[in-house]
């Protein structure tokens, strides 16, 4: 599953490749993805805020894909809006770990997206450096069935 | 004060060099980017949020940078937190436009940068594509006098 998710977003979202985002390991529960300083860093030799969200939006899109993959369902995920706190200064390899925001209410999103075509669900990304948490953010995406519209 | 700014984003900040940003514009008031649809394109052939993310933020740090480089200060910016609505999906090329929130509080942030060594301030940055605004932006950032660290 990691280098099948890999492969995908390297040749769909070319910006992945740019910042040389791996995935690292894809569960259940969680996706994590990494990147490496190099390519996203900034004027201060640290990580730029934009490829800390990217990599946070990567993952937590990640997760939903790899969820929605493994029911054989093919929805559209939109997101729509997300909050990113910066909370410390990034200086080197950096993670994203996406994780539901409520995983007890899969079932009911699962539900209304089978009802209406159209379900909302969020994730959380939690970024971390060298074994400390570095910043997190927040996702709200939409699912769309494809056969709804 | 676009090609200068261009070339330094560019050089220090690589990922605004995959994404192909350029500076449209370099007002006391706004600063405009722009970047095309191909570097940043998703899955879906629309614009991939992170992209979007990245060029309003890269859009509100440049507003800040060159307001500070014309009054001779050399802070450091970093940004704190910001939120993203993605409001259409972006089908093409696509520009940020980003002005003060407060444009009346800049004298008051500049003394408190002057007195504490510190301020903070907010910026936003508007996304619009084919001339329909498709999302903003919102960042707090802090300014952090170089003397003061």
């Amino acid at each position: 599953m990691q280098s099948e998710l890999e492969k995908y977003l390297h040749a769909h979202i070319p910006l992945s490749k740019a910042m040389q985002v791996s995935v690292v390991s894809v569960e259940e529960d969680n996706v994590v993805l990494s990147a490496p300083l190099a390519p996203n860093i900034n004027h201060r030799d640290t990580v730029f805020g934009g490829s800390a969200s990217a990599l946070g939006i990567l993952a937590a899109w990640s997760l939903l894909h790899t969820r929605m993959r493994r029911l054989n369902m093919d929805s559209r995920l939109v997101i729509q809006r997300n909050t990113v706190e910066y909370e410390l200064p990034i200086m080197s390899e950096f993670t994203a770990r996406a994780t539901l925001d409520q995983p007890s209410k899969w079932e009911h999103f699962l539900r209304v997206l089978s009802r209406k075509g159209k379900a909302r669900v969020a994730v959380t990304s939690v970024l971390e450096c060298a074994g400390n948490r570095v910043g997190i953010i927040n996702g709200e995406f939409v699912a769309i069935n494809a056969v709804s519209v």
